[in-house]
């Protein structure tokens, strides 16, 4: 079978909800989400995974306990497992994560309004 | 200590050799590798990696044993462990690829005048 090419702009119009990753593609374990993110998330780290964050659109800030990075489009950065997390974007910003399969995008922090289904697939 | 943000034109500037991926990241025992390709390249497969291919500029054609695929800027394709393909660009194209720390850009095809150094980074 022919592998499908995905086209991360047609991905990204098939949904409006914020910080609710969606599947689009899988490799050896590990998840290609999209998200789009505005406004505060919650601190968190996930013990299992390192988590790789491309913005595709916007602004990403990430607070780490130890500063914060800024990411404009067409930056990168890897979050190393077991490090905490704040995701944050004064505008709204779109978002490409790689991550373990399973991970649930607020980790180790308690299941909150912000948590959402780490199988959503579009 | 802060993880440092990657961009990705900054990095496209520091080298200018072709079909000579440079690691950019890694994440969980994978490298992100960037790419410059013109051209044809050789039938090959990765027994032990998928491999995830993002078109960053310019367009990708993925030949494979049952069809081609092409991709342009923004689109991406995950090619199955043992799946025989072969780039090629007819112009200049830009490429991210994500595979297993240490796979060599020729997979299982004789080393040629192609296959780079699997270590290389910038």
């Amino acid at each position: 079978m022919t592998p499908t090419p995905i086209n991360l702009s047609e991905k990204l119009s098939q949904f409006s909800d914020q910080w609710s990753p969606k599947i689009i593609a899988e490799m050896d374990g590990f998840h290609f989400k999209l998200a789009k993110l505005e406004g505060d998330f919650v601190w968190h780290s996930h013990s299992d995974t390192d988590e790789a964050f491309f913005v595709l659109e916007g602004q990403l800030r990430i607070d780490l306990r130890d500063g914060a990075v800024t990411l404009s489009k067409g930056e990168m950065l890897i979050v190393p497992k077991g490090v905490e997390h704040k995701p944050f974007a004064e505008a709204a910003c779109h978002v490409m994560v790689l991550v373990r399969e399973g991970t649930v995008n607020t980790g180790d922090a308690a299941e909150n309004e912000l948590t959402a289904d780490p199988a959503a697939r579009i």
